[in-house]
C-alpha cells in the first residue's frame, strides 16, 4: 500500500534513499528458466548512470548491481531476485544546507508535513536515484519479452522537436548521441541547447517518446487496468514526468472520428495506427507509441528565496553535480518501466 | 488481476455489459457512519445518463441506481455497498450487424482475439455504460471527502477551447449548460460545433479539465503510486481517453527550471502552482488540476469498410444512438474517478 | 483491504446482509469459453440452503442465485460475473430484540466496537448467510477445475466421528443422509446426536474432512502463499471455524521424523502420504486431505445473561429457527472455499 | 502473484536462498518515527539463530542483520526497510547428494517439476532459512504494537505436553530454558526427549502455543481476512506446520453450545474465553490465543530410500547440521509472524 512495489505477476519493490547505505530491490514473479545476460543488465544501467557525458550530472556513482538472489548458474529459478547498489559516492555534507530548508519545487516540504521525518540527503527517497533500480528489473523483463522490442528516445528539449513521424526515424542511431536523439541534426540542437543551459545555471524540460514492436495481440485488461492505463501510470510514476500520452494523445482530442478511426485491413493489422496499438485497453498488434513529458530539474544554480521549516524566508542555491536537463538519462527508466508493464501483462495473459 | 477493481482501501469493482441484465458493482472499504445524500447520488447519475439534452445520445436509460447492502437506516456499515443498474432499454437487435464484423477503432477485434467469445451487443463490457457503476462510486467517494471539492468541466471541443486560466472561471457556471464548459461564449461556440459535428454524421474529440480543492498536504505516496500517477491510471481507464497531464504538463516540458519551480510562501502555499498541487507524488496543499484528452467517439454515420471475423472486406454504418461528442458526458465520469483516487489516499494517508 | 475478496486470479468479492435486499458477488477473472453447468450451480446451492432437512434450521430460503453477467449465450466471456440472491424471507422482527443488546460469542459487539453502526437484523453482515454467494463462485470454480475432484464430508460430530481412514470410505454416499456422513452407521449416530441435541434447545461442534484428488503437481506459491496456508486461511474464513490441518496434522506433531517421511516410488507418488499432498506448500499430485473444526452454533435456544449496550445483564434467549449443528450445510461451503483456492493456483501455474 | 510477499499496510517481502549470497527482505509500509531499538532486533535473530544450544543444529551463522534503508538517524522514516543477513556458513559441498536426488517429505521434487531449475544447495529457497527475515520484520512489527504483548512458546514435544492453561504459567521462564517452555518440569522432559531422539539419528514434532495480550477491540476484517484467518495462514505459512487452531480448537468441535458461549461481564470483557479473542473475525479485547503444530524434521540421521531425477532409487542418508525438533527455534518466528499479522491490522484500523 505504501506504493514502493510495482505489478502485479511480475512485481518489483525498491527500497533505498539517495545517500543511504544502498538502494536496490526485489523482483517477485520472473518465470524460471531464462538465462540471463548480464552484460545487457549493465548496459542498462551505464544508459542511467551519472557521468556518462558531458551533459549530464557528472556525479560519479558506478552503479554496479550485485544480484543476492533467484539466479542459480546464470539462470533465474523462478525465486525472488535480491539485488544492491551500493551508494558508492556519498558526499553527504553537500546536502547540510538542505537540512532544514524546502527547495522549490523539490518534495523536502512535503516529505517533511507527510512523514514528520525524513532522510534529507540528497533527496533521499525522492531522489532519481530509485530509478536505477527499476533499471534493473525493466532490464530483465526486457529479457523476458524477447521478441517484443522497446525503444524510447529523445524526442523534444525544450522547444526542440524531432519534426518527423516515428516511423521515418532510425532507431539504432539512439544511442549515437548523447541526447539519445534518433534524427542527428536535432540531436546536436538539442545537445547545443542542453550546454547553453547549463552554462545558465539553469535547467530544461523535454519529451520522451517510445516506441514498443512486435507486441501480441490481447495484452490488457479492458476496465481498469488496461494496457496504456497501465502504462501511463508507469510513466507518470517516474520522475519530473508531467504527462502521458498515446497514439493520437492531446491531438486525437481535436480530431473527427473519419479522420481518427483506423481501418482494417484483412488480416486484422489497421492501415492507420492512432489507436497507438491499444483498442478498448487491449493491445492489437501493431506498434504502441507514447509520449511522456518530463518538467525542467527543479535544482537550479542560480539563487532562489525559499523557506526553512520555521517558515522564514532563506536565499538557496543549488549545490553539488545536477543533470541539466533529465531527459537523455531518463530514456532507459522509460524503456524500464514500459518493460515492467509489458512484463507483467505477457505474464498475466497466459491465464487466457 | 481481471482488472475490474479499483483502489486499495476504497475500492470499486464493476461488472456489467451493455445489454446484459444489469450493470453494477461493490464499494469495498466505504467508512462506516456516513449519512448517504442519495440525491447527490443520482444526481451524478444523471449529468452521465444518455438522452439528457439534445447533442448527446438520444438512447433513453433512466440509469437509477438500487443499493443492495452496506447501508442501513441511511448510513454505511463498512460493508461492502452493493449496487445495480438495470439495463432498462436493450435494443438487441440494433446490434446483429456488429456480431460478425469488427467496428473500426473499437474494442471488437481484440476482445475476441483475446477471450474467444464476447458478448458484441451493444460493445458489451467494452461500451462506456460501464463507467455509469464508477459515477456511482464515485458520487459516494465524494461524500467521503467531504472539504475536498472535485470540478471538471469541458476545456476543448476540436480546435475550440477556453482561453483561460482556470482561475478565472466561475465553477458555478459548469451545468448551466449541456456542453459543461463555464465559460459561457465558449460553450455556445463548442455546442454550435457539436451540432454540425453530428449533422455530418460524425463525431469530434475534446478534452476535459479538473480541478481539486481543499486537499489536504499528504495525499499519495512517494514512488510507484504517486498522487499523480494514480490520478493518470484512473483517467486513462476510461473510455477514448488518450492522454493526460497534470500542473504544467506538456508546456512544463518546454520551460526552463528558473520558470517553472513554485517559489514558497512563509506559510508553505506557492506563488505560483506549475506543479499542479502535487511534489514527488504527494499533494502539497495548492490545487491539484489535471486535463484529460478524449478521443471522437469511434462509430460514425458514415458508411466505412472494415472486416468480419474471416477478414472479408465489409461495409459497415453506425446504427443506434450515439454520442457526437463523448465530452460533456464524459465531466461526470472524470470527477467520479478523481474522487475515488482521493478518497483512497485520503483513508491510507490516516495510517500515519 | 477491507477484506470482502478472495482470491488472486481467480477473485470473488461479496457483499450482502442477512436481510438487506439481497446478498452477492463478483467473480472476476473466470477464464473464458467455459459452457456453464447452471443445474449444478443450483445443486450446490440447494445442498447449503435452509430447509433441507429435519436437522437443520427451518427457515424457508429459496437460495435462487441470479447471473447479472459475464456470461453470454451459456458460457463465460471472461469478464466479470455479477450474481445475486434475493432475501426472501426475511422476517425482521425476529431480530428487535438484538438491537440493543450482543448475543455470546456473536459478533454484535465487535461489530458494534468496530463500525459504530450496524445492521443488526440477522447477524447482518456477521450471519453465514454470506458464503451462499461463496457456494455460487466455487459451484463455477469447480467447472474451471474440471478433473480436479472435491469431495468434503462430516466426520464428526461431538464426540461420534468415522473411525476409518478416508481412503476406506465411499464418497458416493456424501449425499445419501442428511448429516453429509458417507460412512452410514457413523450417519445414523450423528443424526440422532443433533436431534437430541435440538430437544435440549442446545447446539453441537463437528469436524469436516476435505479430499481433493487429482490436483496436477506444481500449484501453490513457496513462501508466504502455501498452497496449505491458503487453504487454511480460506476454512478460517468460514463463519463458526475453529482448527484447521491438513496431512498428518497436529498428530503429525507426534510423530518421529522416520515416522513420517513419505517415501517415493519411483513415478514420483509417494507411499504413504502423511504430507497431505503438499510439499513446501506445492502440490505434489497426491491427495491433498485436512480437517476442519467448527465450533458450536452460539444461538441456543435456552435463557443466558447477556448485556445491553450500556452494559446493562439482561436475560437472552436465541430467537427464530437455526441449526442446531452448522456441519452439514457447511460441507458445500467447504468444497467451495477449496474449489476457490485451487482455481486460483491453478490459474496462477499457467505463469510457469 | 508469487507469494514472497506477506502484509497489507505493514508488508514483508523477502528473498533469498539458504546457500547464496545472502537472505533479505523489504518491509513496506512501516510507519515513520519510531527509534528503533537494534538490540531487541538481534535479541529476537538470536532465539532463532542455528547453533544457539546444544539440542539445536550446530550450524555457525553468525545471523547479523543489516539494514540498508528506511531508517535515519535511529528513527524510521516510513520509507521501506531494506536488509541483508549474509550466508556466512555456506557449505554448499554438503549438499552434493541432493542434487540430482530428492529428500524424501522435502519440497526438493515439486520445485524440480514446478520450475525446472532449483537451487539444491540447503534446499535453496525452500530451507527454513528464510524465516530468519521474517524475524527481522516481526521484531520491527512488535516495536510498532508496542503495548500488545506477543508470547509464544513450546507446547508439545512429541507426546510430552504441558498440562496446564497458559493462564497458569510463568511467561518470563519461556527464555529460561533451551526449549522454550514455561513449565520447567515439562520443559526438562522435553529436553531429555529431543536429546535421545538425536542419538537414534531421528526428528521429533511439536506444537507451539501463543499468547497475545492488549490487543484492542476491532482488528480483523469480518469476512475472508478475519484476523484468525490471517494468523492461521500467517503460521501455516512457516516451515513444517501441520496445523492451527485457536480459542477452543478441536476441542470446540466436541463442545455442545451451552458449554463453549463466552459470557459477557457488564464491561464487555468475557467470562470465559473459548472464542479466543476473536468474535466474527474481529478482537474482542480479551486474549487471543492459538495453537501451531509442527511436523518432524524431514532430514534423519538414517539410511531411507529415495528416487533420483530419472527415477531411480536411490539410497540417502541426511548429511550436515540439522535439529532433531525444530520447535524451539520456531518459537520467534511464530511470534514473528504473529507481530506482522497484528501490526497490519492495527494500521488498517486506523481508516475506522
Amino acid at each position: 500500500m505504501a506504493g514502493n512495489s510495482f505489478g502485479k505477476l511480475f512485481n518489483l519493490t525498491t527500497f533505498g534513499e539517495s545517500h543511504g547505505v544502498a538502494i536496490g530491490g526485489v523482483i517477485d514473479g520472473c518465470p524460471p528458466n531464462i538465462t540471463l545476460d548480464f552484460d545487457a543488465i549493465q548496459n542498462e544501467m551505464n544508459r542511467r548512470k551519472p557521468g556518462q557525458s558531458s551533459i549530464v550530472t557528472q556525479r560519479k556513482e558506478p552503479d554496479e548491481v550485485k544480484f543476492l538472489s533467484g539466479i542459480f548458474e546464470g539462470k533465474t529459478t523462478g525465486t525472488p531476485i535480491g539485488f544492491v547498489i551500493e551508494n558508492a559516492n556519498q558526499k553527504s555534507n553537500d546536502y547540510s544546507h538542505i537540512k532544514d530548508s524546502y527547495r522549490p519545487s523539490h518534495a523536502d516540504y512535503v516529505y517533511d508535513k507527510k512523514y514528520g521525518h525524513r532522510d534529507y540527503r540528497g533527496g533521499g527517497r525522492s531522489s532519481a536515484r530509485e530509478t536505477a533500480s527499476r533499471v534493473v528489473a525493466g532490464a530483465i523483463a526486457k529479457q523476458v519479452l524477447k521478441d517484443i522490442k522497446i525503444n524510447a528516445f529523445t524526442s523534444s528539449v525544450g522547444d526542440i522537436f524531432i519534426d518527423k513521424p516515428y516511423q521515418d526515424l532510425d532507431f539504432s542511431k539512439i544511442e549515437s548521441n548523447i541526447i539519445r536523439c534518433p534524427d542527428e541534426a536535432t540531436a546536436e540542437k538539442m545537445i547545443a541547447r542542453v550546454k547553453e543551459i547549463r552554462k545558465e545555471g539553469d535547467t530544461i524540460g523535454g519529451t520522451i517518446t517510445c516506441v514498443i514492436k512486435n507486441v501480441p495481440v490481447g495484452l490488457g485488461e479492458p476496465v481498469f487496468d488496461k494496457l496504456h492505463a497501465d502504462l501511463g501510470k508507469a510513466m507518470l510514476s517516474i520522475n519530473a514526468v508531467k504527462g502521458f500520452e498515446y497514439g493520437s494523445g492531446f491531438c486525437g482530442a481535436k480530431m473527427k472520428g473519419s479522420e481518427h478511426n483506423d481501418l482494417y485491413n484483412s488480416d486484422g493489422t489497421t492501415k492507420s495506427n492512432l489507436s497507438g496499438g491499444i483498442q478498448g485497453g487491449i493491445s492489437n498488434g501493431m506498434d504502441i507509441y507514447f509520449r511522456v513529458a518530463f518538467k525542467p530539474v527543479a535544482t537550479i544554480m542560480q539563487k532562489q528565496d525559499t523557506i526553512d521549516k520555521d517558515g522564514n524566508i532563506v536565499e538557496m542555491q543549488g549545490k553539488g553535480r545536477h543533470d541539466p536537463c533529465v531527459v537523455p538519462r531518463a530514456v532507459p527508466i522509460v524503456e524500464a518501466m514500459a518493460a515492467l508493464v509489458l512484463a507483467d501483462f505477457y505474464l498475466l495473459n497466459k491465464m487466457y
